[in-house]
């Protein structure tokens, strides 16, 4: 067998970009051409982008689909190189679409493959876009028999039919895959062994293409990979990192290496870039060049600013620190020497005469009511609020007054306690580590800090603590952290019973506190309705879970 | 063939409050046993309330469920009455539960039945948390052959399995169906025509349930339904109503009547009565007794306010006008007379001194910084937003200090356009009439004061205005709103292409205008990502539509 060339193309394309898209794809396919590639492989709906939801189901939408690729197709005449390439088909039965492979060589399209297996479940929803292809397909090229699929097809569990399977028996020796699969941390090497086992079951070489680059929540890590017949993985493209990938692969061969995944796999470092990567490309391709928030003094708000810096640079980043009556000193000192080392310009606004004056005015009408008011010096709920969301007031005013996209600093343990304020802190357009806990953003923090120590010590030593009444520390209200995560990881990501929580708490927490726990979850669902979109990093994020805001159930 | 007693249970459960349901369904089965029924017909999950999301896939949701089956089948020792009722079920086969159906008689369940067509489109996504059953069941009682479906077993058109042609191989001669069938305007006629149509085409009679009650963003609006097999309604029940309704079906009778569909299908009236439906159950079953509400002046406001009263009287509603620079006069006068004939308290807390003081302060930060601010009396758009977002605070600020849900009053033009505030007019817990465009909300006003005059003319004939800058009209931004409405319309509810916009609006909107619509619906879709519930009333409801925020496709 002849060597062949492989150029894996780990796309970021931008949802709806058309122009955009079919401009980078075209200048690919003549670059891995002039590079004597024998095929150029794109990511599933690499034309459009994905997940692209409802567009998907509009007429223009896809005619627009359609344009491109005929305009992509033509820019293939005259070439030798064969390409392959996701995007959106219609459908001559249903007001669906297909989600659809193109092979294309020579100024044609030799021909067309519809996924198969349709993921409906946690954050995909395709059924209800996509009408199913019915047929599997195996195509003669250069003396092997390729089999195509996209993405779930292989991810083929729950399914009754097994595409993989169906191409064995047509006696395909090569497979490809194209794909738009999330990341969330763990990802890489369920991935790794699904493809390995496959390879060595089916026994053929499984070359995967994988998109990259965030939309809305969810962020691709790309990562494709070239694993032979044996299992064995001969190329591996990096996470986050769009590009050309080039792989010459000789069949005749006889593997003797095998490239090991790297060992930032699951490790604080790849959480951190694929955040960076996730506020990067959430700012651009949402026309936001400059990014506003607030700094509280805490780890959380210290960790976004970090993450902001590194993905726009820091002439993009202002840091604003509002100091109130509870805010120890230490807090706006530590925001200055955060802003300092991060280089970021910061400013002071403090909210203690305004949270004064409207306290004022308030009391005011209440007292011109005729209606009971709280005790000078009493801080009730809505006080706490109110210095909150006098915050997020201040930061909206300057994210309108200056074109800044507000990041939402909440943490996944906040979130999912309802420990956080609607309107307040809660404010903003892009919620960039609301689904990692509190535990992990300490992680986060000290990888960074390995990296160039931008964050205090002081900030990262400190007890939490919202400072919206005297003395107040979060432990006051809730768990230990390192208890409370453990907690909401078994409720929320392996969805486990109240009575299967206690058993694998062994003790370090009690029934009671399991329970109280689960409760402050259920009874916050009408705050996280109202989230902008969380950057997804764990298996179960809030955009795949759906629960019920009404709801007595007491789990 | 004997008469039969039909109770039709239309019922209004809460999710996931077994306790009560189980009490409610307990009790209906000896009233109606009493009544000697011979059988008495649940809605589809009565036990556990619909929708219920992921809590239909947690191991103690489920157990709960199958323990309070046993009570009920226990209940029903002793007793004639055959009993029909829809509850979650596990599955040997996966981590997937089952929508199911139990017949119980005697104390003994007679047989379950499992949901074969499970929709998953627009508001309904059961393939991600039932696992559908595979067979169709046909029980012989009382001398008849009976077979049972549930909700979209009857809905099988896009479908390849049809449960009813099965049950008809299958002999039965005569259908029940349980349904939780959600309210959009126009459902009523659907279901009619697909019920009558099904009873002439396979020669049997069709006994149909349906839940009533708000969940969320949905309304469940009932009208259960006898057909008999030459497609005549026998037997309606009213819309929006609980109760155990009694149908004596006389098998052998040439029907000589048929009960028309009452005028009101369709109508503002009908909507109204959804809605105060939707807002009296969110309130109610999310444990709020009281509520508040914004009064600008305006007829969004205005009809808030009396659906809210309608729904929990008017000594639960506060109305709280907070005037500004730019109010009218009028506007604050027509908030009172408002109050004054719905009976509420209202509040006069003005915003001017507050939105100076803010501005000043915020003024003072940017000239100690040394940047540039605008000329003084100019208003910047994040003037125009501070505004609606100290009137949110203020709101916000009365809700957590006396337990009163925000009521948010922003209609669906709105809403589509972006012509609203993040945390401003956005903010509040339930989204009232977030899906009536404002040609529809001037309908539902004038058919409340045909019930009693309460919205006062002049809120009804001024020009629309946000009144956050001086002389400001809605007009001013959109187009009126006849035209924006049938554009949104087309837009929304019909997914039409804008060429095929142009075409229906015949040259009511230039292709320019329809265009500019078009581009604000789709840059908007960030906002609407953080809204309270919106209870829904059109057929394409926000709730059920599922568009990107990162997104550059010009539709």
């Amino acid at each position: 067998m002849k060597p062949l060339r492989f150029a894996l193309a780990q796309m970021n394309p931008t949802v709806g970009d058309y122009s955009a898209n079919t401009r980078k794809i075209i200048s690919w396919i003549a670059a891995a051409e002039k590079k004597k590639a024998d095929i150029i492989i794109f990511p599933e709906l690499a034309l459009t982008g994905y997940p692209m939801w409802d567009l998907a189901n509009k007429k223009r939408f896809i005619e627009e689909s359609l344009r491109h690729l005929a305009r992509i197709v033509e820019s293939t005449r005259g070439k030798k190189i064969a390409v392959v390439l996701g995007f959106v088909d219609k459908s001559a039965k249903s007001e669906r679409s297909r989600n659809s492979l193109a092979w294309i060589e020579r100024g044609k399209i030799r021909f067309k493959y519809v996924k198969r297996l349709l993921p409906t479940y946690d954050v995909f929803l395709e059924d209800i876009f996509f009408e199913p292809g019915q047929e599997t397909v195996v195509i003669p090229w250069k003396g092997r028999r390729v089999g195509v699929t996209i993405c779930e097809d292989i991810w083929d569990k729950r399914y009754k039919e097994k595409p993989l399977a169906e191409l064995r028996r047509k006696k395909a020796d090569m497979v490809l895959n194209i794909s738009a699969s999330p990341y969330y941390r763990g990802v890489a090497e369920v991935r790794d062994r699904l493809i390995k086992r496959h390879a060595i079951h089916y026994n053929f070489p499984i070359c995967y293409v994988n998109q990259i680059g965030g939309q809305d929540d969810l962020i691709f890590d790309g990562r494709s990979l070239f694993v032979d017949q044996h299992g064995r993985v001969l190329f591996r493209a990096p996470a986050f990192a769009e590009n050309l990938f080039y792989f010459d692969w000789k069949p005749s061969l006889k593997s003797p290496y095998e490239v090991a995944m790297p060992a930032a796999a699951g490790s604080p470092r790849e959480v951190y870039e694929a955040l960076v990567l996730g506020v990067r490309d959430y700012c651009l391709k949402n026309g936001f060049k400059k990014v506003v928030l607030g700094l509280s003094g805490g780890i959380d708000s210290a960790l976004v600013a970090a993450l902001a810096v590194d993905a726009l640079g820091p002439k993009a980043v202002l840091g604003v620190t509002m100091p109130s009556h509870f805010s120890s000193r230490g807090s706006w000192e530590d925001s200055e020497e955060l802003a300092r080392r991060l280089k970021i310009e910061c400013r002071v606004h403090p909210i203690k005469r305004k949270f004064e004056f409207m306290v004022k005015a308030y009391r005011g009408h209440k007292k011109k009511e005729g209606k009971s008011v709280p005790e000078p010096g009493q801080v009730t709920l809505a006080m706490e609020n109110l210095q909150a969301r006098l915050r997020g007031l201040e930061l909206m005013y300057l994210s309108n007054d200056e074109c800044r996209l507000l990041l939402t600093t909440g943490n996944k343990s906040e979130l999912a306690t309802g420990y956080c304020t609607l309107y307040g802190d809660m404010a903003g357009g892009l919620a960039v580590i609301g689904d990692v806990y509190k535990t992990d953003v300490y992680r986060l923090a000290w990888y960074r800090n390995s990296q160039g120590e931008v964050i205090p010590e002081s900030i990262l030593t400190k007890a939490p603590s919202a400072e919206l009444r005297p003395n107040q520390k979060d432990e006051d209200s809730l768990p230990p952290y390192e208890v409370l995560d453990e907690i909401l990881y078994f409720y929320i990501e392996k969805n486990l019973s109240r009575e299967d929580i206690v058993k694998k708490m062994k003790g370090r927490a009690s029934a009671a506190l399991i329970q109280t726990v689960i409760h402050k979850v259920d009874h916050n669902e009408y705050k996280r309705r109202q989230t902008p979109p969380i950057l997804r990093v764990t298996e179960k994020a809030w955009f795949g879970r759906r629960m019920p805001i009404t709801n007595r159930f007491e789990s």
